[in-house]
C-alpha cells in the first residue's frame, strides 16, 4: 500500500508557537505590515515635500484598518468610488469623504442625502444630471455638498471634454444653495493633465471664478505628481500594496510591493506544468501589456515560471525547462496583475512581519459596487 | 439656476406596488427565475432520457437555494471545487458531496476529515500525495471517502496523462482501507475524453479492475454528453445561468441566458462613448474570443454597442454611429462574457419573474477559495 498511515497525529500537531504563513490554508492574499508601512509613510512624505494634500482612494484595500493608517500619517480625507464604499467607510468612522464617481438616479441621490447628514462629503460631476443628484441630496439633509468638475485628461473615461463645460458646470454649482465648488478633478494625472488645468485656469479667471482646488490621480505617475501645474491634491491608491502593473510603470520595485495570492502546487501533471490553487476567482483576470510581463501574476521564487492560463481556481504553470521545484505540496507567492480587483475577491487580509502572522484585515468594503 | 428643485419629495416617493427591476440599486445582477428553471429542467431531462446522473458543479451559482431546486429536479448530489464550498453546502444540508479538485496538505486532510464525518464526500485525484490527502481524512474520520481518478482529456490541467497512471492509482485506492474506487472524472468532456475511457477500460478490465462510475462535465459540449461512450455522470455548472460563452459554444441561445447584470448609464461624455457603472468589480475581466463577440459582455437592448474598455467601476462604451439612447440615467442589462466569476464578486442574485422582483438568493460560497 502505497499510503503511510498514522503520521497524521504528528503531522497535524502544532505546537504554541506563533502562526506562520505556511500554517495558513491557500490561496490566501498576505500583507507584508512592514512593507505596506513604508508605502504609506513613503507617500505621505512625497505629499508633505511637495505640499500636495493626500485623499488616498480607498478602491484598492476597501479595508478600514488600512484607512486609518492613512489618516493617522497625515491624510486629509479618504476617496471612494461608490456610494456603498462610503456607506462602509462612514460607518466606521470616517468622516471626510469624497466620492470621485458620477451619481446618477433616485436610489443614489437618496443614499447621498442620507450620507451627507452624518460626513462631510464631496462628490465630482461631468454633466448637468450629476449636478442634479448634487443638488438635490443637498436640499434634501439640508447639509452641504463639495461638488467637483470631472475633466477628461486624455483616458477617454468619465469627465467633461473641454474648459467651456467644466465652466458652465462650475457656474451652476456656484448658482446652487448648498453646494460649494470644491475645485477640477481628474484621472489619471496625465501629461495633458497640467496643460488641459492651465488653461481651464485662464478661462476661469477671465471669467472671475476662482478654482479652489485641483485633485489627480494615478499611482503609475504618483511621484512625479507634482510637476502638475496647480496640483493641489492626489488620490492615489494602489500605492499601498503596489502590484505587477505598477512595477511596470515604474512607480515602485519589487521590494515594495506588499501583498501577494499565497498558493499550492495542487497538482504536476508533466515536468513542465504545474498548477496552483489560484486561479481567477482569487488573482483575477487582469492582464498587464506583454512589455510588462507574460501571464496572470508573477510567482516570486519562480520568476521565470509563466502562469500560462488561469481557470476559477487553477493556475496553469508553465515550469522552464530544467527547473527544480515547484512540486506539489509547495507554496509559492504570486504577485498579482492588479492588485485593487485581487483584493476585492477575498473577505480579508492577512498581516504578516516577516513570516509571523499578526492580525486579519478585514475588507469591508468588497463587493460594494453599488 | 440649471436644478428643477421641490421635486425630489415627489421622485422619492413610491407606491406599494411590488419591486420592479426599475427600482433595484445598479450595478446588480439579475436572475430570471422562469429561464433559470427552464434551464434546470431541460438539463435534468435531457440527463433523465439518456440514463446519465446529474451531479451539478456549484461553482457557477454558490448558491443552496438553487442547487436545492437542481436536487428537487433530479440532481443525485452536487459538485464543488473547493473544500470551503463544499463546507458551506454541507452547512445548508448538502449531503453528497463531490470535490473535483486535488486537494494537498496537513490543514485541507483535516477539514476533508471534518466534513467526511458529516456528509457522504467523494474527491478526485491524479497524484499519490492527492490520494494520500484522502486516505488519511478517511483513517481520521473513520468515514469512507469515494475517490475518482481525474485524468487528462486534453484541456493540459490537472489529471493523470496516461491511462496507465490511472490504473496504478486505481490500484492504490482499492488497497487502501477507508477509500472506494469511484471510477475516472475528467474535464472537459473532449471529443478526446470517450477515445481515452475506452482505452482506459481495456487496460483496466485486462487487469480485472471494473470502473464503477465515468464522470465529465463543461457546459459547452452538455448536450452532446451522451455521444461518449461509457459515460455515467456529468457535473455541468454553467448551464444554470448560461452566458455569452456558453451561447457562443453553441449549447444555449441568448433567451436561455438567465443571469445579467444590470448596469445604469452614468456618463455620456461624447456621441460615441457612453459609460456604465458596471466594471470589472462587477462583471470580472474575463474575454470570450473574438469569434463569439467583442468586448466585456453583451448589452442586450444595444447589441451593436461594445464595451471597449473595463475599468474597476466603469465600463466604456463605443456607441455606434447616429444609435439612439444610452443617455445619463438609463439602464441596461449586460451580458457577462463569463458568469461563474460575475457571480462571485456579488453577494446576492436578485430573483424575478418578469419585471417583477420575487426574491433574493445568496451567494453563500462567494469567494470560497480555500
Amino acid at each position: 500500500m502505497l499510503v503511510a498511515r498514522n503520521t497524521h497525529r504528528n503531522r497535524l500537531h502544532r505546537s504554541n508557537s506563533p502562526m506562520r504563513i505556511a500554517d495558513l490554508e491557500t490561496p490566501v492574499p498576505v500583507v507584508d505590515l512592514d512593507v505596506l508601512e513604508g508605502n504609506l509613510t513613503k507617500m505621505q512624505t512625497y505629499c508633505n515635500d511637495h505640499g500636495l494634500r493626500l485623499r488616498p482612494h480607498i478602491k484598492t484595500h476597501k479595508c478600514p484598518e488600512i484607512a486609518q493608517m492613512q489618516i493617522d500619517r497625515g491624510a486629509v480625507g479618504i476617496t471612494c468610488q461608490k456610494l456603498t464604499e462610503a456607506e462602509v467607510m462612514a460607518d466606521a468612522g470616517f468622516l471626510d469623504l469624497l466620492l470621485s464617481y458620477p451619481l446618477v438616479g433616485v436610489g443614489k441621490t437618496a443614499r447621498l442625502a442620507a450620507l451627507a447628514q452624518r460626513a462631510n462629503v464631496a462628490v465630482s460631476v461631468d454633466s448637468e444630471q450629476t449636478l442634479e443628484t448634487a443638488a438635490e441630496a443637498a436640499a434634501i439633509s439640508g447639509s452641504r455638498i463639495s461638488v467637483w468638475i470631472d475633466f477628461d485628461s486624455g483616458a477617454g473615461r468619465t469627465g467633461v471634454p473641454s474648459v467651456e463645460d467644466a465652466l458652465r458646470l462650475a457656474n451652476c454649482v456656484l448658482d446652487t444653495l448648498g453646494l460649494e465648488f470644491a475645485g477640477l478633478i481628474t484621472y489619471p494625472l496625465s501629461p495633458e493633465a497640467g496643460a488641459i488645468y492651465e488653461q481651464a485656469a485662464t478661462l476661469f479667471a477671465r471669467e472671475g471664478v476662482a478654482i479652489p482646488g485641483f485633485s489627480g490621480a494615478g499611482t503609475p505617475t504618483s511621484l512625479t505628481s507634482h510637476q502638475t501645474h496647480g496640483l493641489t491634491e492626489v488620490r492615489h491608491g494602489t500605492y499601498v500594496f503596489h502590484d505587477r502593473s505598477t512595477v511596470g510603470a515604474g512607480a515602485a520595485t519589487l521590494d515594495e510591493c506588499a501583498l501577494h495570492i499565497w498558493a499550492t502546487v495542487v497538482s504536476r501533471p508533466s515536468r513542465d506544468r504545474a498548477i496552483l490553487d489560484s486561479g481567477s476567482k482569487s488573482l483575477s483576470s487582469d492582464r498587464v501589456p506583454e512589455t510588462v510581463g507574460q501571464g496572470h501574476g508573477l510567482i516570486g521564487e519562480y520568476p521565470d515560471a509563466v502562469i500560462e492560463r488561469l481557470y476559477e481556481e487553477h493556475a496553469i504553470v508553465r515550469v522552464p525547462e530544467g527547473s527544480e521545484g515547484l512540486e506539489i505540496g509547495e507554496r509559492v507567492r504570486v504577485l498579482p496583475n492588479h492588485v485593487c480587483v485581487a483584493v476585492n475577491l477575498h473577505d480579508s487580509l492577512v498581516g504578516v512581519r516577516g513570516d509571523t502572522v499578526e492580525r486579519r484585515l478585514q475588507i469591508l468594503g468588497r463587493g460594494k459596487t453599488q
